[in-house]
C-alpha cells in the first residue's frame, strides 16, 4: 500500500479544512462572537497538523490504485469530521465529543440528522459552520482538491470515483482536473442564485446564506427549530425548485453551460427522477388533501417534503409523521430511491433503481423469448456487464449494511419504525425518519453505541459503501499499521 | 402459447385435487360429521370440470416450453385454490368466498397466515382439509403430478422448475418422474415419523396428524387457538426437530436414503442453515432470558420461535410481539432469510443468503486484487454466472413486489410494523408477523382489496416470483384469451 501517497493526501485534505474553517471565523467577526477564536485556533491546528502530514516523507510513488484511492478518501472524511468536530465541542455547545462528532458527520454526508433539540441556541459561528458541512461534503472535499491542488501521476481518477456517487464515474472533460473545477463552478453559481432568490423574497440574509448552502449540499441542518415552517410560501417555493435541481446529475447540467440545452431534456435519469417527483407529489397530495382542505397549501407542502426527500435533503415544512400511512409509506421509498447520480444527493440513486427495473423487464422478455440477446439500453448506450454487476454488488452490500445496522441499534428496544427509519435517513443521508426521529424529533436519545453505528452510516452512504468497507477490512488495517509503524521505527 | 397443453395440465391437477378432496371426507365418516356431503359434492365437481378440460382438445404437441411451464403452473396454483376454497365456504364455516380464498391459498402456499378468529369452531373435516393444503402445497401439485400421471413429452422439466423452490432446479435421478417420486416418498415417511413420535408422546391423533401435515409443508395452521403453546414440552420440541428437518434441502436427504449419510453433513446450505439457526437461538435466548428467568423455558421457546420462523412455518408458542426489539428484528431477518432451497419452505432461501454475501466478500477482495479471477464456489462448485445474475433479478424482482404491496396495503392505514411484516409474512410464506398480524392477531381486520394483495404475495413467495409474472404479463394474458376465444369459436 502506497501509505506516503495517502498521508500526502490526507496532508491536504486538513490544510483546506484549515482555510475553510476562516469562513466562520468571518462570521464570527460579523456577528461580533467570541467562539471566532477557537475557530481560528481549530484552523490553525488543522494547517500545522497537515503540513507534518504531508511532509513527513516524500513518497517515491504517487500512483494510487483502487484500493488506495478507497483508503484515502474513507480515511479524509473520517480525519475532517473528526477535525471538523472540535470547535463545537470546545465552545461546549455541543458539551459532549461524540456528540460533536455525530453532527459533523452528520453535515459533512450532507444528512442532516442533528442531536441538537434546540438549534436556536447555538452562536451565528457554529450555525455557519453547521451549514457550510453540508456545502463541503455535498461536492466533495477531495474533488475540490483535484480542482485545486496539483496532484501528479495519473490515477486520481481512483479519489474521484471513490468520493463520486452513482454506477459509473463520468468524467465532463478528459482532464480530471478541469472537470472537477467545472463541477465546482456549477455548484457556486447555483449556490449563489438560490441566495440571491431567497434574499429577494425578504429572508435575512443569514437565513439565506445558510439554506443555500444546506440545500446545495442536500444537507438538511435548518436554523430555526421549525426547519422551514416559519416562512414565507414564496421562500418555501425557491427551496422547493433548488433541493429538485441539487438533486439532479450534474453532468446534465453541463450540458446548459456549453450551450446544449435541449440535451438537458434528454438525460434520461433526469426525465425518470422528475417523473417520479411527479408521481409522488400527485399521490400524497390525493393523499392528504383532506388535513389541508385546499389546494395550494397541500401541494407546497406535499411538494417541499417530497423534494426534500428524494433529494436526500431533510428540510420539513410538514410534521409528515402526522400524515396517512401510505404517504409515510411513499416517502420511505423515495428515501432509498435517493436523487440522480452525479448529483449531490444521496440514497441508492434514480440510474440504479431504473437499471434494476430495466434488469426485471429483460429477464420477463426472456421467458417469451429464450434466445433474445437483445442489451438492456441506458442513456441511450447498451449497458455493459460490468455495471450491471457492480449495480447488483452494491444493492446486496446495502441490504447487508442496512440490517446489521438495523440489527445492531434494535438492541436499545425503540419501536420498529423509529429503528428502521433512524437507519434508513442515515444510511441514505436523509435527516429525519418517522416516529421518534421524525421531523419534530432528533437523534439524542441514541446512546454512544448507536450513535457510532450511525455516524458509520452516514459515511458508507455518502462514499456509497465501498471505501469504508475496504478501510475497515482486516487486511487493509493491518497493511496500515505495518506501514507507520516501519516509518516511526526508521525515524527513530 | 401451447394452450391445449396446459389446459390438460389443468385437468390432470382439477381431478388430483378432486381425490385429496375424498381424505377430508374420510374424517367427516369418522367423526359424523355433515360436512362431508360438501366436501364430497366439491370432489365431485373437480373430478367433472377436470376431465372436461383435460378431453375438449387434444394438444397437437405437448411441448412445454419455460414460458408456459409458468403459466401453467400458476394457473394450476390458482384453479387449485378457487376450487379448494370452496368447501369453507359452502359450509358457512367461513362465510365470505374472499375469506376462503385467503385461507385456502394461505394454506397450499404453506403461508399459514389465517383469517379465522376462532379455529377451534371448525368441524374436524374442515380443520383437516385446512392442514392437508399445506401437506399438497409443501411439496408442490405438479411435482405430484409428474410422480403420478405419464406426461409425454420431455419438457416436463420447466414445470418442476416453476414449482420447485432455489436458485437451480436439480433433478435427484436423470428421469424427472423417479426424481418426483423419491421427493414424495421422503416426504411421506417422514410426515409419518412425526406423527408416529408425537402419539408416542400422548398427543391426540387427530392433532397428531393434522399438526405433522402442518410441520411437513412448512405451513403452519394449528388446530388450537393457542397454537402450539399447550401441548407437552415433549412434542414441542418433537415439533421443533421436524420443523428444522422440513427446512433442509430434500437433496440432502437423499444422500440418507442411498446411504450416504456422511455427505448428509457435507452439504453447504444444509451446515449454514444450522448455523444461522444456531446463532439465532443463541443471541435470541440471551436477550429474552430475563423474561423467562431460567434456562430450560427459554431455550425450548426460543428454539421454537426460531425454527418456526426460519423455516417459514409459522407456528407458535410465545408471543414474541412481546420480547424486546433486538430478538424481534432477527426474527424478522430470519422471515426473509427462510429455509434451504429444495425444502418446503418459503422466504428467499438460505443458498441464495450464502451466494450473495459471497458475491460481496469477493468484490471486496477485488479491489486489493483488480485482476483476480477467482470463481465464487458453492457446494464445491463455481458458480456459473447464468446462477449469479438469476439470483439478482430474483432480489430485485422480490423488492420490487415487495414495496408495490407495502404501499398497496398501507391505504389502510394501519401502523407501519403491521403493514410491513404483513406483507413480509405472506411473501415469504411465514403465517405471522408483528403487532396487529403477530403470533395472537390474524388477519381478519384486513379490508378485500388488501387480502387480494396478500394472496398474491402468498402465491408469488410460494412460486418464486416469476411464474405469476409471467401470467399476468399483459402479452401472455392476451395469448391466453386468443387461443381460448378461438376454440371457442371453432367449438361452435
Amino acid at each position: 500500500m502506497n501509505s506516503s501517497m495517502i498521508r500526502v493526501i490526507l496532508g491536504h485534505v486538513l490544510k483546506i479544512e484549515a482555510a475553510f474553517l476562516l469562513l466562520p471565523c468571518l462570521i464570527a467577526l460579523i456577528y461580533r462572537e467570541e467562539e471566532g477564536y477557537i475557530y481560528l485556533c481549530v484552523a490553525g491546528g488543522c494547517a500545522l497538523f497537515g503540513a507534518f502530514m504531508s511532509s513527513i516523507k516524500k513518497p517515491k510513488d504517487t500512483a494510487l490504485y483502487l484500493k488506495e484511492g478507497c483508503v484515502a478518501t474513507a480515511l479524509s472524511w473520517i480525519l475532517l469530521s473528526l477535525f471538523g468536530a472540535l470547535p463545537f465541542c470546545i465552545t461546549k455547545e455541543i458539551p459532549s465529543y461524540v456528540d460533536s462528532l455525530f453532527e459533523t458527520i452528520s453535515g459533512f454526508t450532507t444528512t442532516g440528522a442533528s442531536i441538537l433539540t434546540d438549534v436556536e441556541k447555538l452562536s451565528y459561528t457554529s450555525l455557519f459552520w453547521r451549514s457550510f458541512t453540508h456545502w463541503i461534503g455535498g461536492m466533495g472535499v477531495l474533488v475540490f482538491l483535484l480542482a485545486v491542488i496539483p496532484l501528479s501521476g495519473g490515477s486520481n481518477i481512483n479519489l474521484m470515483r471513490a468520493e463520486s456517487p452513482g454506477p459509473s464515474v463520468g468524467k465532463l472533460v478528459p482532464k480530471i482536473k478541469s472537470s472537477a473545477r467545472i463541477l465546482y463552478v456549477i455548484y457556486f453559481i447555483m449556490t449563489t442564485a438560490e441566495m440571491g432568490f431567497l434574499m429577494l423574497g425578504g429572508m435575512n440574509p443569514f437565513h439565506a446564506v445558510t439554506l443555500s448552502l444546506g440545500t446545495a449540499g442536500t444537507g438538511g441542518f435548518g436554523v430555526l427549530n421549525s426547519s422551514i415552517a416559519s416562512y414565507s410560501p414564496y421562500c418555501k417555493w425557491v427551496i422547493t425548485v433548488f433541493m429538485i435541481l441539487f438533486g439532479v446529475n450534474f453532468n446534465a447540467f453541463y450540458f446548459i453551460l456549453i450551450g446544449k440545452v435541449k440535451k438537458f431534456f434528454e438525460v434520461e435519469e433526469v426525465r425518470w427522477y422528475l417523473g417520479i417527483i411527479a408521481a409522488a407529489i400527485l399521490l400524497i397530495s390525493i393523499n392528504v388533501y383532506s388535513i389541508y382542505g385546499n389546494v395550494a397549501a397541500t401541494v407546497q407542502d406535499t411538494a417541499f417534503q417530497v423534494a426534500s426527500i428524494i433529494t436526500t435533503t431533510g428540510y420539513s415544512t410538514a410534521d409528515f409523521n402526522t400524515w396517512p400511512m401510505f404517504s409515510k409509506v411513499i416517502l420511505v421509498m423515495l428515501m432509498f430511491i435517493g436523487a440522480c447520480a452525479g448529483s449531490t444527493g444521496g440514497g441508492i440513486k434514480v440510474s440504479r433503481i431504473v437499471i434494476m427495473l430495466k434488469t426485471v423487464k429483460k429477464e420477463l422478455n426472456n421467458y417469451s423469448h429464450p434466445k433474445s440477446i437483445k442489451k438492456i439500453m441506458f442513456e441511450k448506450k447498451a449497458l455493459e456487464h460490468e455495471v450491471l454487476r457492480a449495480i447488483n454488488v452494491y444493492l446486496i452490500t446495502f441490504i447487508i449494511i442496512f440490517t446489521t445496522s438495523f440489527t445492531l441499534i434494535s438492541l436499545e428496544n425503540h419501536d420498529f419504525t423509529t429503528t428502521f427509519t433512524a437507519v434508513a435517513a442515515t444510511i441514505n443521508n436523509i435527516g429525519p425518519g418517522l416516529e421518534m426521529v421524525g421531523p419534530t424529533g432528533n437523534f439524542a436519545f441514541w446512546g454512544d453505541f448507536s450513535k457510532i453505528i450511525l455516524m458509520l452510516d452516514m459515511l458508507a452512504g455518502r462514499l456509497e459503501l465501498f471505501p469504508l468497507l475496504i478501510l475497515f477490512s482486516p487486511k487493509v488495517l493491518k497493511e496500515l499499521l505495518y506501514d507507520n509503524l516501519k516509518l516511526s521505527v526508521s525515524n527513530k
